[in-house]
């Protein structure tokens, strides 16, 4: 009887043992070397399942975002300002989980400066989000919950980028930006909407 | 007579020369034999100036820095909120060269997060321009300009992840936030000081 490989399993601890080697070293420690010998591949092997480093870091970003994604779920089912506060929750630093995803996001950032495809990967990824932000200030507006004169599209970069900020804070000056400062940086934030 | 070799001029274009690959290819880019092959060295030679391929991008960070801080360098005769804005413009990607001065430093925040020195040297950085902020709050504390129920120490917060989130997505995500409208974000922050 053939053996039998469980492929996905082997593609996903490709993804796991990146993950741990951007955490631990970054993304120059992540090497294809590195990554083949921490998952106990023959260095060749590990083509048999992604053609580049690239490919690893694609899916590590793909997995980030499923966990942001998942968190975001029950947003899903809240309306207006409610739903934007669940909906940034998952996005920013507020527990360990998160600014570790934040970690592996910046490490991709770095990633697709240099690969225009992956840019691209994630400016889709982008547009998604800030239409499903402007979808809850709609919501807000029309409820009356939203009344600030800062036009939608504004107040969704300015919330893109805290996000962002948050993401990069909490890990390279963890020492001001911890997660309960970013607690409070949202709470200002949605409580502005609410201001004429 | 032997040959004079400059070597601060040397110490300059190995810097340069790092700018350049971190902007065409990011921090993977950058390696010791493409740094050297790109200035003209051989491969050892550049151990002569820089035992490490992080030395050189702490250098490359505080061209970055000397950069910003050359900007700020007018904020220094203002007072409170005009103080404060100069400040924040020089750090902010408000023009190309901000921008590109921000890709160097996403590289050097991501060695930073594998070289516990690196990222100390930066928290260093991060504290001083920190207080140099509170100094201008205070002031406009004083002189009436400054009157939100926000603490300070949170005002400080929230600008540097603005303005780090800004350097960010002016690059990952610049189909969306453009120069024109960081300027913009900047301008509704320091009108927020204003408000009780």
């Amino acid at each position: 009887m053939p053996k039998l490989i469980d492929h996905d399993a082997r593609r996903d601890l490709i993804v796991d043992v990146t993950w741990q080697l951007i955490l631990r070293g970054g993304i120059e420690h992540a090497t294809m070397r590195e990554i083949a010998r921490e998952a106990g591949f023959a260095n060749g092997a590990l083509k048999h399942y992604f053609a580049s480093k690239d490919a690893i870091v694609e899916q590590a970003f793909h997995r980030a975002m499923s966990m942001i994604e998942a968190m975001a779920e029950y947003a899903k089912d809240l309306r207006g300002v409610a739903g934007l506060r669940a909906l940034s929750a998952a996005a920013l630093p507020l527990d360990e989980e998160r600014v570790t995803a934040g970690r592996v996001l910046m490490a991709f950032w770095e990633l697709a400066l240099a690969n225009e495809g992956l840019r691209e990967e994630y400016v889709r990824h982008l547009s998604s989000w800030r239409s499903t932000i402007l979808d809850h200030l709609e919501e807000g507006r029309e409820d009356g919950e939203v009344v600030t004169a800062t036009p939608d599209d504004e107040i969704v970069d300015e919330l893109i980028l805290l996000t962002a900020g948050a993401n990069v804070m909490t890990l390279v000056g963890r020492e001001y930006t911890t997660i309960e400062i970013v607690d409070r940086h949202l709470d200002r934030f949605l409580g502005r909407l609410a201001r004429p």
